[in-house]
């Protein structure tokens, strides 16, 4: 007898955490996976391999779609995971919405983010707020789904230029005197958890924090100088000086709330609350009412931080956001 | 060899709910209770009894007074409870700002209302919201309190007016057919659910539901019926009339934000989430995260709706809100 595989659709399947889900989703081979992609995506190169695994991918306009499209769409659905860019929260209501008549098992909405408080610390997590508490005025079951700071954007880029290829996020960047921690993830890692997370009876309307290890940014450093036998220039950032950029960007945006004013202010608070603020920790998870996945999952066979510098070092590991610029 | 007595604080003690946590702080004898409440309020009746037992009485004016001088008013206090009146978040605010340099081991923010989603149902419950962010981008450690509606105002009143003396809260309206369900609880059980969640390790940083009871309307009405032997006059509202109602007074609300349509408002948005959308019942509150009060402590002696209605037909209940005027 075969098991009944579980119904779960994708949003936003070609972005960098929807790859990294659909991915992991097929390799357990326990779901009947469809991926939703904006009619203009359909034929980036990201889903090649998902079409030749068979998964269906199926064109949707979120944004003009009436919700009885949306709805039509995912009928028959048992889970909906969203990996849409949450830039603003419109979208994920009616993706919401749409789910709630569809009478899904579970809605994953669109987190996949180091930690922070709801409010008053990333105008990301501001947005997603508003999601998840639409999201719990309908009484939707769900699971909101965390992940540590990526490996492959975290790691400093010694001189040789050997992780120039990794992404155009740069991550030289110290802040303070690099004492400060966070948690940090692979990203191929995520979608393996949220394979675990979302048949998990235990995470259904909870908070789950998937995260690997937890680094200081002086032990980064030090590990990309030990395993490239080169000297790193640490690019120092006073908190002071953080802070007073994060008051600059915001004033920026609010005058004129383009994606470039946009883009500098998220980056600077991402860096406050991983580093300066403490806010990526597992006891800052927990005091935010998370479950851990080390608690979760404590058998999970993780890639370590080491041994991912060691491939990305050596040219292997797989790039990120190269199809997106952040030249500004 | 005495045990150390807590150090509490209770802000807005001369509220219906403050009073009640006084009371039964008191009766534990485990706490050293100091009473905060505004200088116009240090002659109020329900003092009386607290500066018998010897309870200090603290006059501090904390929308007016700066933060140091709040700090200072708290200096010692391990946990401090804020019962003020949440018409703004200001003031909790800037309690919680206070608590945090105080360095409390716990603040209990000024919720003890039904449950409700975070936003788009009570707009009181979003003005809570605020305040619950705030102290989560704080770090501040806390326990949220919620309680089921009060028996007090939950009563119907049989022809004779047997129960005029206990509130002027209107309470003979029934929604749609009468069967939808709440959770009650006794305003006197409240303080003692206190005193028992504020010094609970498994309370800490989480939110908790205290109710004694689950009830449908119609079954209050022939409670009532049964006791009084009178014929109770139901006035039915149907669902979508209320519905209406709430859209008018948020209108009204929007465009003149008076204390009058404020009032008018947040009464029938409790109407709806107590009674149409089932958002005040135990299950709502484990989906929206909370923990209840009958799993943590399945043996607490607490006083049922029927015991209640009894001593109150036979006029020995105490009465709520007699000092506040609702009639508009």
């Amino acid at each position: 007898m075969t098991a009944q595989k579980i119904k779960v659709a994708v949003t936003g399947a070609t972005g960098e955490t929807g790859v990294s889900i659909v991915k992991a989703l097929l390799e357990s081979e326990e779901f009947a996976i469809t991926a939703y992609v904006r009619p203009s995506s359909t034929e980036k190169p990201q889903l090649q391999g998902f079409k030749e695994k068979g998964v269906p991918i199926i064109p949707l306009d979120l944004e003009a779609a009436p919700l009885e499209e949306i709805v039509k769409a995912f009928q028959g659905q048992e889970i909906i995971i969203s990996g849409v860019m949450p830039h603003t929260s419109d979208i994920e209501k009616k993706l919401a919405n749409a789910a709630k008549q569809v009478g899904v098992k579970r809605f994953i909405p669109s987190f996949f983010a180091p930690l922070a408080p709801p409010t008053g610390v990333n105008i990301l997590r501001e947005i997603k707020e508003e999601v998840i508490n639409h999201v719990k005025k309908l009484h939707l079951p769900y699971t909101v789904i965390d992940a540590g700071g990526w490996y492959q954007v975290s790691l400093p880029n010694p001189p040789s230029g050997k992780l120039d290829y990794m992404t155009k996020i740069p991550s030289n960047v110290q802040y303070g005197d690099g004492h400060y921690s966070t948690s940090v993830v692979d990203l191929g890692d995520i979608g393996k958890y949220v394979a675990l997370i979302i048949k998990d009876p235990r995470t259904l309307n909870k908070y789950v924090f998937a995260y690997n290890e937890v680094w200081t940014h002086d032990a980064m450093f030090k590990l990309v100088e030990e395993l490239s036998g080169e000297t790193v220039e640490r690019q120092s950032v006073p908190e002071e000086a953080l802070e007073a950029g994060i008051q600059e960007a915001s004033k920026a945006y609010k005058q004129d709330p383009s994606y470039k004013n946009f883009v500098l202010l998220i980056v600077q608070q991402y860096a406050n609350q991983n580093w300066v603020r403490g806010d990526n920790l597992p006891e800052t998870g927990t005091y935010l009412g998370y479950l851990l996945s080390k608690d979760l999952y404590p058998d999970f066979k993780f890639v370590g931080l080491r041994d991912f510098a060691k491939e990305a070092l050596d040219g292997k590991a797989q790039p990120v956001y190269t199809t997106k610029t952040f030249d500004f």
